[in-house]
């Protein structure tokens, strides 16, 4: 049901310590922890003894230890105790999966061990830039599909009707988006790709809104709020596989020529997505909200972490609508608009991913 | 599953405004809304575009938005307006039901729209009748089956042994139906009958309790509060489909001729039982509870106000209890005793007109 | 899917009354009163006529009234009055089951009453000798399926990781069983079966943990209580079908020769184990701690009460994320370890107990 061989986040790296954390993430249970010296490790939430769950275990040095029995494994799975015994039966283990610290997020790889690399993390260079901050950030968990919340960031015409109090008004549903296309990742130039190991397609979508009323929340970050403030708007959306959506949203003083490339009079945002299926009907979403301006005006990050986390409780809250409804008859028909054509364009995307995973599984069994 | 081709209540007419109200009747979410103009509108709750539940949407006029990328239906159910270009795609829109506002009720029709005359609506005039007031009502939301309620109203001694606080005695219990009989409209005479279209099967019982010591509700409601104060009470039960049920009951003084028709003696009281299938095993229930004395008598309707909804909230627990029963196993057998006499007219009339219903649906598919 | 002919603790003579009390047990919605005479009975938690809920009846005299609509039953579980009507319709009535109350609990037959014989409850004469007290005692609703807790109780190893602040410490898992073995009632001479009707096998295991400190419970009820006491430790376990075990557990000054069966030294505790199967995954969990020292010390009482109380919430929480995890995948493999070898011989009684109880019920149904 879900894409296997790639990149997930997993947890920010403060969840991960030494207390176990039990999450699951593309429907299965894992427990993580932290080795005494530092290092994440993920396993499956599930002691091969008695399936007491991990996660209500204790790390122990290196090792984690069932708090039922007792059973320790090491860092990679492997059972290497037994209480009361001298050896430990053949083959004891659990699932150990791969995780890596990075752009301060824990990333995990859930798919064939033989193609996990870690060159196909996607650079998040604004988590890290010294230009950028991203201090405003935050969690929910969504109980709908992962690609609800795909659909729903990269149709930004919902910003209209959802959230008028911060990000939304009139000028984004009338609109139209300038420019979508499906790329991959080389032809398509962008400091994202510098480590990257394998080719992807991605969908890529640019709205641009001239002279416009800004909208609440940039208004205030950019600093203009002043009635007859005027500004260019613009709306970079990009997906990539299995869904990562990342935005580069901003606002400049009208006709200074942002849209040629001169940002100096405006404000940029980023807004990193991060989407991990916990379930078929349940998403982990992790976002940062980085920005290369007012570095460090706490006062500004306080209102704008108010103003985001606000934002995604109401589509949180819309989602979860919209998964009881389809839930409620999974043959209804659809009709599709203007402003789904990239939705349309990462659906395809994930649709033939898929398609090829499972392709490539089959085979795989048949060889064997 | 349920009898589609009948007009059931829908809401109160309060309960329909600017804010969209999201109910399910029937099995099929909704979303209810009063225009401009002061018509309520009837939708399925669900965009034809992503499936977003319009109960999140805002009126507009006579219209109404999608809260989430706002197309704009009109009362029709039609999408008249998506945001962002200039025209709607073809057969864009919504299943609309018939609301028609009627005796202090919201009546909807989700059946065969050819068949839809609001002639059938039932006349419940009581509900704006000089003589009588219904300031006593209320709704209730029960997790069971609505032929469970059906079946509570249909035998009363349940009355004896759920509502010895309020309307029952041991006097109800004790005391058999007097006549239990099956009729049509056109040949039960009753002012119900007015305004009928087409003739409808009903199941009608009579209890006469004479000379007895009257229950607390009625002692109080009929100024019989002395200790040896006695009574002729009567219970007239008219059940017709789908699902109403109108209680003609109250109690005379003892021997002064109300079984002959004088009720100058005494107080009759009129309960209207609305019953509308949200799902398979839950309930939408709305009551009143006319009378035709001390209208204005605002201490009483505090009382019975009181009394009657506590009297209900009691059938809710038990019918509650019942429905996890049966559902802990659907096999198990079943007696029937004499009390039963009315509710097994009603189920046999229930159970024939759904039966046509069906035949009749699927020779229509067949025809096509 | 659960024994069937076999006592099962189903209440405590408290919660049996005049207020009927639903429960469940072996899958099946039971009600249980007790009449005035004293007896405690227990039907079919489901009125014959519309199968309302007895549990929300009334005890009248000898009888339970059904609380919807009157009809009364017997204790025999015979419908012996219908409201409004001279006969009872021919088989009216509901499944009754025999209860049995003996050694401080109620016992119940849920299986073939031909097999049914009340010298089958086991012996519990520590509830009621006068050389014990069984003060320390409770109840527990566990979501899990009854034979995990039949695990918990047969592998003690667990004491150490998930009781170390009351029973457990690390010599339990370090120490090896020093004896497991099925059993028959027959060849295992033990008081509890003075009063046996038939054979039974059962589960038995011994753990002796020579000049161990003592863990924080035991210590304080057998005054050990100095650092460097040290004592001998013993568990002695046993199962016997279909769910019951018991625990002979104690601790005597080291080297006083407990082992050798001198306990004078030493404080002895047993612990009474009464499982009964609620549904498919939930477990009643009835428990006494009797111990024969200090028997009216009523501050030892609360402080064994509360910690021991606490230890089987402990239990209780590990098996819920047991259930939990099961249920996640039912065909994850699972290893053995050596500590499991008592709980495997009670799983493979249970296993051979339910063929043989179903390969009887087959023949008997195809021999009618």
């Amino acid at each position: 049901m879900f894409l296997k061989d790639y990149w997930y986040v997993a947890a920010t790296p403060e969840e991960i310590g030494q207390k176990p954390l039990g999450r699951t993430l593309l429907g299965e249970p894992l427990v993580m922890y932290r080795t005494i010296g530092g290092v994440p490790v993920a396993f499956e939430d599930r002691c091969c003894h008695r399936h007491a769950p991990l996660s209500r275990g204790q790390v122990v040095g290196e090792n984690l230890q069932c708090g039922y029995h007792g059973l320790t494994y090491n860092p990679k799975g492997e059972c290497i105790g037994v209480p009361g015994q001298k050896t430990t039966p053949p083959n004891a283990g659990v699932k150990c999966y791969p995780l890596v610290e990075r752009w301060g997020w824990v990333w995990i790889w859930m798919g064939d061990l033989t193609k996990s690399d870690d060159r196909d993390i996607p650079n998040l260079y604004w988590h890290n830039h010294p230009e950028w901050t991203r201090q405003v950030a935050g969690y929910l968990n969504i109980g709908g599909h992962y690609q609800l919340l795909i659909d729903n960031l990269l149709d930004l015409t919902h910003l209209t009707f959802l959230h008028g109090n911060t990000i939304g008004n009139e000028h984004v549903a009338n609109t139209p988006l300038a420019k979508v296309t499906r790329n991959s990742r080389k032809e398509f130039k962008n400091t994202a790709l510098e480590l990257v190991a394998r080719d992807l397609p991605s969908a890529n979508a640019i709205r641009w809104m001239y002279n416009i009323d800004p909208p609440p929340l940039y208004a205030r970050s950019g600093g203009f709020t002043k009635p007859d403030d005027r500004v260019d708007r613009w709306q970079m959306i990009r997906f990539e596989p299995p869904s990562h959506v990342w935005l580069d949203v901003g606002l400049a003083r009208a006709g200074t020529g942002a849209c040629e490339g001169d940002r100096s009079q405006g404000a940029t945002h980023t807004v990193i997505n991060a989407i991990t299926p916990e379930t078929e009907n349940s998403t982990h979403y992790f976002w940062t909200f980085p920005r290369n301006h007012q570095l460090n005006d706490a006062e500004l990050n306080e209102y704008l972490q108010k103003g985001v986390a606000n934002t995604f409780l109401e589509d949180k809250e819309m989602i979860e609508g919209q998964q009881k409804v389809i839930d409620s008859n999974q043959s209804a028909p659809k009709i599709e608009i203007n402003a789904d054509a990239a939705a349309i364009i990462a659906r395809n995307i994930i649709h033939e991913l898929l398609t090829s995973e499972q392709n490539f599984d089959a085979s795989q069994k048949a060889a064997e």
